[in-house]
């Protein structure tokens, strides 16, 4: 089946084109700073051939108009007729505690998800956007949302409830709700086809270390446990992120600096992590980098992030009464043998031994421990647009074989 | 030595009279309502003689007056003259960066307290009122100040920087500093001596399980990392404190019911924890009868709160590259039998063997797990006021014997 994959931000709409039978990726691009007069649309297709141009591109019903129209362009396409997008699939940030896994849109979804706008209220409306636009524009393709946090749904309560007053949850909906999952999900089953272990017999710790970055314990194939929380600010160390701090010190920063609430959050989210520490970047390639020029807070900086990581493996070895396999995913994981060497030192007890050719060697999906450490630990590039796109052909295709 | 022991809060102060040689309390008791015309002063005897009477007290100075009057009474005082108090040892909270082990207090010592109350105002003013008041009173008689912060201040930096802009860190010192620590600091020195083991070959989790929780990672006998952080609020579920949560919640809560700083302080602090979540109790033994009784958020307070201590074994154990010894200590820690079964449920990976029946026993400090487990599970009851004591007559006896 061939799927149209959207990934709907504020500004920018990146999208993949894939026939899921085969895996391809058709044509793949984005289109950014949608709203504007000067929006750009990059695009490229499966043989390489490569396009950019610039227009103006004031909503997402535009910018989408203009995805549908590449892949139908007799330049710079991979179609000819509109028909030929059988189904469409969106990722949406936040499915609340309504979606512990992808579903077709209907109009009963869409109310659901503009329900969860508050729980995410920087992702959910610009998804939304995204699928609406697809609503009209291609009203007889049938499409599916697949949530970030539907994976982690079936956390058990003991992981999910904070140490709040539970009138909080029942009011807000406050709790452990976790991100990446399409993510955390997609690595973790390729890790069970590597090992050529089923799933159900693996307990693994996943970590999803990008911009933003989560670590999830994945038992026996279900999220028990993961690092982000309510929001994407918990747990890790992040580029620009503070991950877990004393809850006191955001009131206490807020006193003393008298910030507002939307200050101390921009202060946590845009101007912490990485960044805040070392002072000189978020970008751990550069932090890396600096480190090496000498730069102590460079190094502090790095230091704190691999610490951090470190911890929840012990903490998720714990909760899975032990650990088969720890897979690193995303920029960060995938890209930087230098964190996943410091992570793992000092982790011999648990049954690690890392194998430092393999670690540093050029192949991107491989498993870099020794042939016997008792834990395999792997990197895995993420692929969460696949994962959209088979999601959403498995589930068009049921449906289509009911109306049949 | 007699050393007369204080911990000062804002309205009581407690008191052990110890003879550091034989370890033996000779009198212990408190002064209750501080401030009221109907205070309170409790004392007992080594020898079981127990008074107990109400008086108007007014400030700290009356109260110390009247321990020190009690401790002369011929009736039920315990020595004859008020230079038989050699020495006085106050519990300090907060010590900031500038104490990692116990001092004389001097005039500058006073001052450096007094520049950390700012990071403890509930605490260090009420610690420095009884400081201030045995100078008046006892004045040619040695203090000394024993800090809650002391025994973390060797915690590496990637341990105690949080992801924050660094510049909060040098300008208002934010940071973790954790608290307990006398408590850690006895315990794990007792479980090494209990083992038979030097504490410089043991690597060592506390777990400090009072009305406040904290655990400490304590590796060769240097603490490494520890749950509470820059207040005592992160970390552990406690019996009304939060522990560690999204920090992004603090502001979610505060928009949404409309609180200002004062009241979200007060809802993460007082309204949160086993009773947060329970709707019940603030106190374990009444979670655990609710629990039995078949309340489900009873139930779910008492999960939370063992769940939580297993991710940070696990974390900690992660930190020091493996794990020794577990103590367990404070009310909870020494009293709960179901709360330390729980916990180590699934750490049998880690090493651990809990023995039900020992587990069980009355005896107060003991070991339970099988002999055959390699990591040894201890429970050792809590005893700060000797270590404080014990620190006042080590540092006591140096300066007078430089002195001399």
């Amino acid at each position: 089946m061939k799927v149209l994959v959207l990934n709907s931000g504020s500004s920018s709409i990146k999208y993949q084109f894939i026939e899921t039978t085969t895996r391809q990726v058709l044509a793949r691009g984005q289109v950014e700073r949608i709203g504007m007069d000067d929006a750009v649309l990059s695009h490229v297709r499966i043989d390489g051939d490569t396009v950019k141009f610039s227009a103006e591109i004031l909503d997402h019903n535009i910018a989408i108009e203009y995805v549908v129209a590449i892949l139908l362009s007799k330049n710079h396409g991979v179609i000819k007729d509109k028909s030929e997008i059988e189904a469409v699939g969106h990722r949406v940030v936040h499915g609340g505690e309504e979606f512990s896994g992808s579903v077709l849109v209907t109009d009963e979804v869409i109310e659901k998800i503009k329900e969860n706008i508050e729980l995410a209220p920087l992702h959910n409306p610009h998804n939304l956007r995204g699928i609406i636009a697809c609503k009209r524009l291609l009203p007889d393709t049938p499409q599916v949302a697949v949530f970030d946090t539907a994976f982690h749904q079936k956390m058990p309560e003991h992981a999910f409830i904070y140490g709040l007053p539970y009138e909080l949850y029942k009011k807000y909906k406050i709790r452990r709700y976790g991100f990446h999952g399409t993510s955390h999900r997609y690595v973790s089953k390729r890790a069970s086809e590597i090992l050529g272990v089923p799933i159900e017999k693996l307990r693994i710790i996943t970590a999803h270390l990008g911009n933003g970055c989560s670590m999830a314990a994945v038992m026996y194939g279900v999220s028990v446990d993961t690092t982000m929380g309510f929001t994407p600010l918990e747990g890790l160390l992040m580029g620009t992120r503070s991950g877990d701090i004393d809850p006191a010190i955001v009131l206490y920063i807020m006193g003393k600096e008298g910030l507002s609430m939307a200050e101390v959050n921009a202060l946590l989210n845009k101007h912490s992590g990485l960044l805040g520490i070392s002072g000189v970047s978020s970008d751990m390639r550069e932090i890396i980098e600096e480190m090496r020029n000498g730069n102590p807070r460079a190094r502090l900086a790095f230091d704190v992030f691999c610490y951090r990581i470190k911890k929840y493996i012990g903490a998720y070895s714990a909760v899975m009464g032990g650990v088969d396999a720890i897979v690193f995913t995303a920029g960060i994981g995938e890209n930087s043998p230098d964190v996943r060497k410091k992570i793992c030192e000092g982790l011999e007890f648990l049954g690690i031994k890392i194998d430092d050719e393999k670690n540093n060697s050029p192949e991107r999906e491989k498993i870099i421990t020794t042939d016997d450490s008792l834990v395999k630990v792997l990197v895995i590039p993420t692929n969460e647009e696949l994962v959209i796109a088979l999601d959403t052909a498995e589930i068009v295709s049921k449906v289509l074989a009911n109306t049949k």
